[in-house]
């Protein structure tokens, strides 16, 4: 499928078509779709007319973020992007519509590389789960000593609420938070000594439920409007301290970043495979009649320190046991209603080796053990810990083989780490 | 301070004039005052042009809820508060513009009887703390066999993220969740059996912080709008299986009520009082210049079983170790945004007798001591275990003496329990 606009292997083929936030020096933040090079002026493109045949209430769509379009439905998504490939396709029949019309090209077609990305949708709440079993797996082995997971835990997607009104837009850096936590045997209050990341991969909800009616599993996917990756910024001696029994609160509500593309759920359906086979027998709520239920997706984790770059991390979605469906089912089973614009994610997902973990605290075992990272270019070596202020981690995210013209990109998700305002050490 | 509104002992004397949205057969819903048995329309109020000597641009308010309003920040709220006060006292020197002027009479009062409450703010996050030390106290008892708390405890107020999509209003129905739990030794998938409540005074968030950026703890109380008692209904038995370790999750985001009339902080000046002492040295960040921080505030809980009505328990919101400034400066401390319409809550505030406590975990010792209570009107007694489906829980709240005609009440905060969809119990 070779679109006219561009068929550089960026991952923004025709295959992919996702949706996003920008604005430009001339125009207000909109509705945009990406293709190759280029974001189409989603917003523009419809007040021109070009989606009339829809029979679509346009004047009741705020273009301004994604939740009204979200809130229009699955079924139209699919009509509206099936109509975009026909549309953006080599040997389109709409031609006269867009490729052959100079001035709808040069005004509805923005350079990628010029656009500014905001955040997809107004964030309604945000729910973080823990599905990634190695993860799991790993957390219990550095703070109980062993491994074995309890049966609560395969038997359920475990979850949190997250904080919703510290969800960023990629790009945005992040400050160090100051918390209470230990050091030592005493407790001090300051700058965290143990920033990370976490590699997820994240849903948005586009049909609400109603209080108190839960989403049947088979039914969950058709409210879900979108994916993107995710790093969710942890400090890990402040969730330390502070997450019994309550949970983790300040060590992970000071940032959690977004890719800025919304990939819709068609795009990754030729990338569905099964989740991780853990024995457990699930009760009724959470059993999905097909087994390719999770996605192969993979993300490069790569941290800037200083001038050079090195490759910390090679992660994999499909190291999860629950998919977002079940999620979903487990997540409004007591009848909790989600909402247009709610993010639901699934916790780290680490694969099983060290180069393929989603978090400092389990690559360098909770900062016990320093890691080596090599740069085949330059022949440095970088003795990984913690985070340093001034580095700038980035995770690029995708599903097939990125040499094919038609994989799909999630583009890119990154933070730079700002020294915290408060640089003194409270002993308490 | 006499009214030539309503001069009843309601609680809702001039002292008063909480804030809220109402609706009524003819009036969409809109920012209403409570005085006496009456609601000031405040919209149409501020549209007759009787708010005009403030220079507010109520162009850009939107009346449905309280958000915009509360943006408008603390010294407007006073200087608004102080003129209605001005205005509705009986020897006004305002008479002409409402006292004396039948047809707005007529109009902008409404009878409160008549009208339908709404929840008064859009919620964008919703925290729970854990400030109440008789319950953490009693909760470690129940669950570890000691009531000893950990420094971590008093040296920080604990707290977590709730689920902002579930509060309602007053006067919800309160569905019975089903989720997974344990039950002799088995796991069970089915509507819970420990139905409980959790009595809780809660602070509306008026004026924003930025990512990034703390909220000092002498600057936090200028950051409240204002307060509601809060019940944050709990299943027992989904939250013991799934709690551990990222905290409550579908235990409690079934449905969280609030009372519909938002306290002003300058009504409840008079009410200041000390926080229970734990004698734990505090790091700077939470140290108040004034140790009069916290509300001396009653909560009556009643349950209606049938016909009949218990008083089940009176709380009072005094029973905390730290204030909502000092919440909101840690809560803030590592960069965490808080939003106009953010909703923070104490935690279950339990006295230190079985008649004071704010939960029937505590109550009924997790459910293995039943409480009788006795009901001196018609003489029968209630054994009291769990909630059952029908029992309706009323909070009445109020500061000062409730036959002291300027006392101030916080209304009902009511909820019924309806069955499960599901009525079946499905072992694992």
């Amino acid at each position: 499928m070779e679109s006219w606009v561009d068929s550089e292997p960026s991952g923004f083929s025709l295959s992919n078509l996702p949706l996003g936030i920008f604005s430009t020096e001339l125009l207000s933040p909109r509705i945009g779709v990406a293709i190759g090079k280029y974001v189409l002026d989603f917003k523009s493109f419809v007040m021109e007319g070009l989606l009339a045949h829809l029979n679509i209430d346009w004047s009741q769509v705020d273009f301004a973020t994604l939740n009204d379009y979200a809130a229009l439905g699955r079924s139209r998504h699919r009509t509206i992007r099936k109509f975009l490939q026909e549309l953006l396709i080599s040997d389109t029949r709409y031609g006269s519509l867009l490729r052959d019309h100079p001035q709808r090209r040069q005004s509805l077609l923005v350079l990628r590389a010029s656009a500014t990305m905001h955040l997809p949708m107004r964030v309604g709440d945000y729910t973080d789960f823990f599905v990634g079993i190695n993860h799991a797996r790993n957390c219990n082995k550095l703070f109980r000593g062993d491994a074995t997971l309890a049966a609560s835990y395969t038997e359920q997607p475990i979850g949190y609420h997250g904080r919703a009104s510290s969800v960023v837009i990629s790009g945005t850096p992040v400050r160090r938070p100051v918390g209470q936590f230990n050091l030592d045997g005493q407790v001090f209050f300051g700058p965290t000594r143990k920033m990370d990341f976490e590699v997820e991969f994240a849903a948005f909800i586009s049909k609400p439920n109603t209080l108190g009616e839960p989403i049947g599993v088979e039914a969950a996917e058709e409210h879900i409007f979108g994916y993107v990756i995710l790093n969710d910024w942890s400090s890990r001696d402040i969730q330390q301290r502070e997450a019994f029994p309550l949970g983790p609160f300040n060590a992970k509500n000071f940032g959690t970043t977004i890719s800025p593309w919304v990939i819709q759920p068609d795009a990754l359906i030729p990338y569905k495979t099964k989740p991780i086979s853990t024995g457990s027998e699930l009760p009724k709520y959470l059993v999905e009649r097909s087994s390719n239920s999770v996605h192969d997706i993979v993300v490069d984790v790569t941290i800037k320190r200083g001038s050079q770059d090195f490759q910390l991390s090679k992660c994999n979605f499909k190291n999860v046991i629950f998919s977002f469906p079940q999620m979903i089912a487990h997540h409004t089973a007591g009848g909790c209603p989600l909402q247009t614009g709610d993010l639901i994610a699934t916790g780290t997902v680490s694969g099983e080796t060290v180069d393929t973990l989603g978090c400092l605290l389990e690559i360098t075992k909770n900062g016990m053990e320093p890691y080596q990272i090599f740069n085949n270019d330059t022949g440095s070596t970088l003795e990984m810990g913690w985070l340093h202020d001034g580095d700038c981690i980035e995770f690029h995210g995708y599903a097939g083989d990125s040499s094919d013209p038609e994989h799909i990109s999630f583009g890119s998700c990154t933070g730079l780490i700002l020294p915290s305002l408060v640089t003194s050490l409270e002993k308490l």
